[in-house]
């Protein structure tokens, strides 16, 4: 019952935020980088902290069922906050089953292979969740604002022609479907910042010393490309949402409500793979008394057969 | 002009050994395992050192340019002769430009991952030519025999269903698909031999000590499997044999022209590809001429300004 409406409360958070497939987007006009639902600020450290126990609950059962892997993946332009979400959002839950990548400048082998090559690496095994700071969906993306880049991956001509990026769209979601229809499922979430708030969060890196390692000059220089990316994220959303992997656009100006979001999007896919422990069989079951009837036989004489003891008994000798 | 009627002769040969994408294959009726062409024994070691040579070349264009990759997919039943068709076909060819992997029972972390995971990893950088010692194809053909080693792979039930292998068919060819749309060109071989030719085979390597280390029991009992490993690679050569990537059977009773036809069918795709020396642009070679002049201005007095001779001085002092 209880577990009925955290469910119907976590789809609701997220329904809007969901790019249909098949649908045309427009950023600017669709999508409100300011917008935060029904929620009030002061409710959302209350909040997380549920979503984050939940997050815990459900990756614990994911690895223990070792069935699904869940791969997330964050984009967002600067400042938009992919390390913030990241860090709040999965504190808390086992790192032993979480692994966080991220895609920086490639390296001359992974820039000899297929552009997805380096991806695939990262994928997660089953039981995990991985986390792409940044992702493949970079190749659409930084590649196709700076031709420069593109040049790089050494492609024959033959790839390199106008429809370079409805191909890539087309592989992307074909990939992603591959990887679905075999247990891992894709969660992707773009995080929609609005320039000014940008503006703001580049001051702010530029007066707080403590923020300075996480500013260079080259972002604001980065900022003059601002309508390509709107445009190439517009139509990259517009292409690679589909049926077994679709996108979410998170306000980001508000970090709060992003983190909110995102935890909800996250723990939604969970609870539909609804991981279960396994069941161990009347077998197995048996054999498991048996070797307990074993350990409590090792008891000293003279001792309690009781297992909780034996921590506390003081060395001989 | 001796470069097309070479062309041609390799064109000639192979023709006959590729399976017509969309075609129904069924390997006992349509492939003849001691097939050999218009071509005589005695000739072979001849024809064999050609192709191994034209190989050497173009591998080493294919290098210099590093735009184009090629992954040579090698299936075929034990002692089918992957092994020897890779060390007579490859041996002359740069080791540099060349990696051989051979895809033995999966690790544990191999299977916690989606199929093609391992394989993704082994794939040729661009310059590059990879060699799969048996390849993703296992997956539905061993996999596809023994129930319980698809049982290992842990998927999803959703994964589980009779439609598995059209699926896996399907998977295939998209990955096929993306890797030659970016410059990655897949040769898939399959070495047809004979039931009655493999039973010499096994006792030639029982009776030969020397041959003893490559064989085990376990190769004798897998005989069992035979016609349903044949309905697999039918099956398989039907569905997965594409405009992009090609199957070819070839003939492989008599080792001398299986490899014989693995390499001209190795060597047609290179000189499809047809990679050249990249063209110095002129500005860098005047650099390079510069650099020549510095180098020539180095020579110690009194001794001629022979490069060459540099490396023949004898040490000072």
């Amino acid at each position: 019952m209880a577990r009925a409406s955290r469910a119907e409360r976590v789809a609701e958070l997220i329904e809007p935020l969901r790019v249909k497939p098949g649908s045309h987007v427009n950023l600017d006009e669709d999508f409100d980088p300011g917008f935060k639902g029904q929620i009030r600020k002061e409710h959302s450290d209350e909040l997380l902290k549920v979503g984050v126990s939940l997050l815990a609950e459900y990756q614990d059962r994911l690895a223990a069922q070792d069935t699904y892997g869940v791969l997330l993946c964050l984009q967002g332009l600067d400042a938009g906050g992919k390390d913030g979400t990241i860090r709040h959002v999965m504190s808390g839950v086992n790192p032993q089953g979480v692994k966080v990548s991220s895609f920086k400048v490639p390296s001359a082998e992974e820039l000899d292979h297929d552009y997805l090559w380096r991806y695939a690496q990262r994928l997660p095994g089953r039981g995990e969740i991985a986390i792409f700071n940044r992702s493949h969906y970079e190749e659409v993306l930084v590649v196709r604002v700076h031709s420069e880049v593109l040049e790089r991956q050494k492609l024959p001509d033959s790839a390199r022609t106008e429809k370079i990026w409805q191909r890539r769209y087309r592989q992307i979601n074909d990939w992603e479907r591959y990887l679905t229809e075999n247990g891992f499922m894709i969660v992707k979430i773009f995080l929609n910042l609005s320039k000014e708030e940008q503006r703001m969060r580049f001051l702010k890196r530029i007066d707080l010393p403590d923020k300075n390692w996480k500013f260079s000059a080259a972002d604001v220089h980065e900022r003059r490309y601002w309508d390509d990316y709107r445009a190439a994220f517009s139509e990259m959303l517009s292409h690679t949402s589909t049926r077994w992997a679709p996108w979410y656009v998170v306000p980001a100006d508000r970090k709060w409500f992003a983190r909110l979001c995102t935890a909800a999007i996250l723990a939604h896919t969970l609870m539909e793979i609804d991981p279960r422990y396994p069941k161990v069989p009347a077998e197995a079951r048996k054999k498991l008394l048996a070797a307990k009837e074993g350990l409590e036989a090792e008891a000293p004489k003279g001792e309690p057969a009781d297992p909780y003891a034996a921590r506390h008994r003081m060395p001989k000798g």
